[in-house]
């Protein structure tokens, strides 16, 4: 019964192909795709000093050396849901009831109460922040982002013909926003403002009065922002971490966080969006998160009907006890970095990150960041990322996670660079 | 140092808000981001009869009735990876090496050759599906769909702005493809052909002769296929599953598969796409393959690093028994189902889903496949998905993954709701 080759060429007569050779190009929504990081990382070309055992400062990775690990329990709650075997089928794609219960459990407050419809559950925040830039931005739109920011804002925008506008974040004030540039950026195609806080790369947290004037901008033009808190209360000392929707009852707002980064395991896709909007301004936003969210079907089940327990059961020993080892490892990286001659630190308050200035003009043979990345990679066998791959030369994003000893192992490393290439 | 509101309300002047009311529109994208399946359901206003419990034949989940369970290794293999703590962090964007590898060993063959640089892990076949649709379309641009056909493929083409045209399966030919249809749809605007082997909805499988007869169709035109296998190798009795790619040395194939359904695991998000390209015609496809890959990057990273004890452990018995009991639900389903006047049954080859054709003439007060979806649930608590979420009315799904005893169950309800509805 079937059509075989003859019957096949017979019809094929009756409508020529038009296509006589193969002819296969990548779709122009891939070749717009661009990952800052990738393209800037790709172009060093360069190699570590076979001589020195390489250290790298270079991925926001908590996980990457074994000295920060996820608490026990954690483990404990997932080979529980493997062992019930009912924790393997598919679940909606907006998330299990039980995950969204225990988020709004976990999060929920008086100033900015959270009902289980306002969870979003995606796979990871990044797929978090692709679903919330989606449902909020046109092609042919704007969207207002940090510089210096985390570039797969950059990469989920463009991708979907986003333009992006950036506003300068003030190295001299701790990273706060430059709110009157910020202000000249928009116009009548700004869809929303994205701010990330605590910050990748700066490692900045926002004092609440700052976050207020953010507030106000958004009210004032009537701009919804996109937060991502995935950093939260990852902060030290005296410092505090203010949820921004905490702090307002008009700007609705989307957050953004996960379990990557306080939960210390950035692989395995665990984030969400909740959806901040006392005054019901965005429900028809709601509806594009959710046909969105119907594309792929979220975060993994197993550890979604895990999460729960991995919430609301962590002691909160925990996370002072990671945040401990961080501001030790900040301290350590600003009293190391601080004293060489030609780099400029600033100060973090939080999240895993320093930015470091680079005094170019003190360095005889470097004539800029990139360049002073390949250099010291290729010599001292120390990978940092260039500044560049977050919109911001000049200076260079150091990862504070590693192990003290190896931290003071490459700090030593940086400082004989620079006694090489000082001017 | 902070702005304050008033400096604020000064800097707004500069550049006055154009917005004096909060509007926020849910973008293009996501209004045209639609799912079939959803759109019906939902609008199917009823309930089941709280007389009688509810049997649900509508979901694709093996796991949902507890009949179906993944084999106690593939828990021992993901217990071992937590337990090394060393599974949890980022991992390349396309797969980490152990499971790519893994992926090589296993599903390599002489004729299909597969190596590491051919598979891109992903978060579920969904999204290889949308990654590998992403890549080799644009918007404008057409594809090539079943019809009947898996509702998702039309979502995440739509959600592009890619047109949808649907090429018949013949249920007189065991749901072969109507190829002078399928090449009538061809234009210079056909981006690829996608399809879907063994089917969903149909539970068909292909014969190597039918899978030439499309390869030459696809040689002919010059068109990249996409086949989904996801169900490969879950066939009866003596049909036997061809990989398209095993078929052809010329036409370049996008393959996409999962953990899923053959290991009983849908909601784990474990999906992949092999490139199988032996002419190099898909150089450009793969980097855009791995541009969209780095936007949510992929899979977990504790179900990726488990994936070589899952994929290269797991006894053959399991795949046999699994077989084995679909197989016999399958007989079961079309017994039962052939003896009921008014359902012409197309009998089943693979997968867990067997299309029921209704001759709605015979039934005095239905009007079609919806309406008939509706009065069987509100009847009998029988829950089928109607034809029209995979763009074929006048039939119905049935999955038949429940234990047999809740087979037998449902068909006999059916049978009488039949009685009572016949004319």
């Amino acid at each position: 019964m079937t059509l075989n080759n003859i019957d096949i060429n017979e019809i094929i007569k009756t409508n020529s192909p038009s296509r006589t050779k193969w002819f296969v190009p990548g779709s122009i929504v891939s070749k717009r795709t661009i990952n800052p990081i990738r393209e800037v990382v790709c172009n060093m070309k360069t190699s570590p000093n076979p001589d020195k055992e390489q250290i790298s400062l270079a991925l926001g990775d908590p996980t990457a050396f074994g000295n920060f690990k996820i608490p026990e329990s954690c483990n404990e709650a997932v080979i529980k849901q493997l062992k019930s075997y009912k924790a393997n089928g598919y679940i909606n794609a907006v998330g299990c009831d039980e995950a969204r219960l225990a988020l709004v459990q976990k999060f929920s407050t008086k100033e900015a109460p959270l009902a289980t419809k306002d969870v979003f559950l995606a796979s990871g925040a990044s797929d978090a922040l692709n679903i919330a830039i989606g449902a909020l931005c046109d092609e042919g739109q704007n969207i207002l982002l940090p510089r210096p920011g985390f570039s797969l804002y950059t990469t989920l925008s463009k991708s979907k013909g986003i333009e992006c506008r950036y506003y300068d974040l003030l190295p001299n004030r701790n990273w706060e926003i430059d709110l009157k540039q910020l202000i000249s950026l928009i116009d009548d195609k700004t869809a929303c403002i994205l701010i990330n806080n605590p910050s990748n790369p700066c490692g900045s947290n926002f004092s609440s009065q700052h976050l207020e004037s953010i507030l106000a901008v958004a009210e004032a033009y009537k701009l919804v922002i996109i937060t991502d808190e995935i950093y939260e209360d990852m902060v030290f000392g005296d410092t505090k971490f203010y949820p921004l929707a905490s702090l307002t009852k008009v700007v609705p707002i989307l957050k953004i966080s996960g379990l990557a980064k306080r939960f210390l395991v950035p692989g395995w896709r665990v984030g969400w969006i909740f959806v901040y909007d006392q005054n019901e301004i965005l429900s028809e936003i709601r509806k594009s998160l959710f046909s969105l969210s119907n594309m792929i079907l979220g975060a993994n089940s197993l550890l979604q009907y895990s999460l729960p327990d991995i919430i609301l059961n962590t002691p909160e020993e925990f996370f002072q006890e990671t945040n401990k080892k961080l501001e030790f490892n900040a301290k350590l990286s600003v009293e190391a970095l601080s004293s060489i001659p030609g780099l400029h630190v600033i100060i973090p308050q939080g999240a895993m990150y320093v930015m470091v200035g680079i005094n170019i003009d003190e360095l005889k043979d470097i004539k800029n960041d990139v360049e002073f990345s390949e250099k010291l990679l290729q010599e001292e066998s120390v990978m940092v990322l260039p500044g560049e791959c977050f919109h911001y030369p000049n200076y260079v994003r150091i990862v504070f996670t590693s192990p003290p000893e190896k931290l003071r192992e490459a700090y030593d490393r940086i400082k004989e660079f620079f006694v090489r290439h000082h001017v």
